[in-house]
């Protein structure tokens, strides 16, 4: 086994999204021994939906070419899908990695919403995607160390404290440890609910090591590897099925369109910096779970309500801004408690960056940088919880994209 | 829409089963309007591991004529597969169910464990299958009660009392109501738990109503119905892979083969009569959930060690016994807490049939009827849970099926 310099050999799944194609090249500056897999699908979805990334991004091959010349350090590249065992079991096998970082899910709620058959290619995808590498793990080498991407979207939003995987339950007089019940508000979230559950299984009857990384909803869009060369950048998603709120919102504030908040926006997420995540999963991996533990981490370092979010870019944007209230297209609490503990992370030596305007300026700068590329009839939420079936996006503009932005 | 007098229209998935069979059979003659589907998946089982029902059953096209000489009564049938969502829009659409009930699922732990492909088949068949079930109705009749079929299984063996799908915790000053964390501890007791989280949340969404019946081991083969006409019988499993555990003692009495008790026999499970079955489902059907409610029910009457039901076989059985413990295949607690609560269906009315000694006679009268059929290579285990591939069979008895019994 040919290992990096007191390095770890890692195989990222889901290595050209949005995150793991930044945390590929983090865990290879640092050293590691770095295997990246994809199969495009999340480009696939962009086709689907008439959308793009608002900064462009190079193809996979280029970007990994790109790094080898301006690090010297090389990846080795899969492409396959992890629905197919068979390429699942050849990857493990011949890349032979000490631990998997595992992106490689449909990530999006709003597009589970879509209908029948996104529901359902999203739960099947995502489970049997993550089935096969429990089994190649298994088969192949029982002590790589798992590392998989949930979401703090698992647990709902509780009246109760949120705890990191487990609760101590004392009920009728005894006392368990139990895994803490989950409240998943999409079948995209549910999807991961019932991958937790598989790969607490796992771990129990095979004695594999696995950390759940619960993570919280990720902004920022530069690393200090992505900026080292314009085709290592990042996607930037600001559409109502991929973009996230505050990507959206930088984006109304840049176009001068008012910052679309649903419903009473009290609802309250975990968020973290990009480069949060990187560090969050070096961290996991220098400090593996042991034999047989499922291991949950609460990935996040500070939670916002959506109002206070639209505040903050009202706040950090030179120019004005108007906020308006739109329908909730999901179902959702608009107000309600929220206190999630993340202290997992910080206990191993995660030194946060918080939400500052400094951080929302760049986001800012990024958008202003392509903005002629903005579309905004892609930010209109079309897909409705309550329905069984919404279109995927709401009609294209005629006309050139940078006229919809006025 | 054509009713039956003063009942309901129901339709029963997987109507060709060990329990869809007499359920469909005692609606019926219940008085509602009952149609059956089924894909024979269950037979097809049957055939991959060379193994057979002990008590022979007829076709469901001869079972359903049967039944209408008998009772006068018909069976809509409907041949197909839930993860085919056209065939299950269409059963819908034509059938006009007031109420559903889904037994139609792959529901063999040990066969769920055989390999990497028997797990993704379990998940993806069982899951896909009801959220099949699911988008049909929101999109049909959002009214129609899904009566689904889980298991206590789900619940796994926590160290405090499990109750009925929800449990109160008061956690650092605040208190809530939330799901009842589950463990369960097999690829399909895991796609159970996957279903109850989709269901809770289409309920939630779309307003439906469903009754998740958390079910325990069932016992007994014969009802008031099936006894009407031997081609109206229902199946008796006792083989490793889908026979329970009173099956296979019973069987092992009358051919003079140790009782085999899985490890120390500590292992204590929630009991029914199969007429108790028919009994709980016909109650949640009279009594349906409301409108987004998802509803649990904890199905079963009496709980008993693996040991317990060892001894009380041998009890029964007039002759001499041996008990043997033989190293668990599956990875479970061989000693453990069981609390479980089982009031809400006894509080809707039903009256259980305790586990007596003229149950396991009746049991054991079958077995010796049919005696000539057993094959008792069927009944060694060969699914190790800690193995990610074991054979579904042991070796077939070259010689007749009698010369193994002995």
């Amino acid at each position: 086994m040919c290992k990096g310099v007191g390095g770890l050999r890692i195989l990222v799944l889901g290595a050209d999204g949005y995150l793991g194609w930044p945390t590929a090249l983090h865990l290879s500056r640092r050293g590691h021994d770095v295997g990246v897999v994809d199969n495009f699908c999340r480009r696939g979805y962009d086709y689907e939906m008439g959308v793009d990334s608002l900064v462009p991004i190079a193809h996979l091959q280029r970007r990994v070419r790109v790094w080898e010349e301006v690090s010297g350090k090389s990846l080795a590249t899969y492409v396959g899908d992890l629905t197919d065992h068979l390429f699942v079991d050849r990857i493990v096998k011949e890349f032979s990695p000490e631990a998997i970082v595992h992106f490689a899910e449909q990530r999006s709620a709003p597009y589970s919403m879509i209908d029948r058959a996104h529901c359902v290619y999203t739960q099947v995808n995502n489970v049997v995607g993550t089935l096969n590498v429990l089994y190649a793990i298994a088969e192949h080498d029982p002590s790589i160390h798992l590392v998989k991407l949930g979401t703090m979207g698992e647990y709902g939003t509780p009246n109760i404290d949120i705890e990191e995987g487990f609760i101590e339950i004392t009920h009728k007089g005894r006392t368990d440890v139990m895994p803490y019940p989950k409240q998943p508000g999409s079948y995209y979230h549910l999807s991961k609910v019932h991958d937790s559950h598989n790969i607490a299984f796992a771990c129990r009857i095979w004695g594999l090591r696995s950390t759940d990384l619960n993570q919280g909803v990720v902004y920022g869009q530069e690393t200090d590897e992505t900026t080292m060369h314009p085709d290592l950048a990042t996607r930037f998603d600001y559409d109502a099925v991929f973009g996230t709120v505050l990507n959206r919102f930088c984006v109304q504030a840049v176009v001068g369109h008012p910052l679309t908040v649903y419903g009473k926006g009290g609802q309250t997420r975990g968020m973290l910096d990009i480069r949060d995540t990187l560090a969050c999963i070096e961290l996991a991996l220098l400090h593996p779970a042991g034999e047989g533990e499922f291991r949950v981490f609460n990935q996040f370092t500070e939670s916002f309500s959506v109002l206070q979010m639209a505040e903050m870019v009202a706040d950090a944007y030179p120019g004005k801004t108007v906020t308006d209230h739109v329908t909730d297209p999901r179902v959702e609490k608009e107000e309600h408690y929220y206190r999630a503990a993340h202290t997992k992370l910080l206990d191993l030596g995660l030194v946060p960056h918080l939400l500052e305007p400094a951080t929302i300026q760049s986001l800012l700068a990024v958008v202003g940088q392509h903005r002629a590329r903005v579309d905004l009839t892609a930010i209109t939420p079309t897909v409705q919880w309550r329905k069984t079936a919404s279109a995927a996006r709401a009609p294209m503009a005629a006309s050139a994209p940078e006229a919809a932005g006025g």
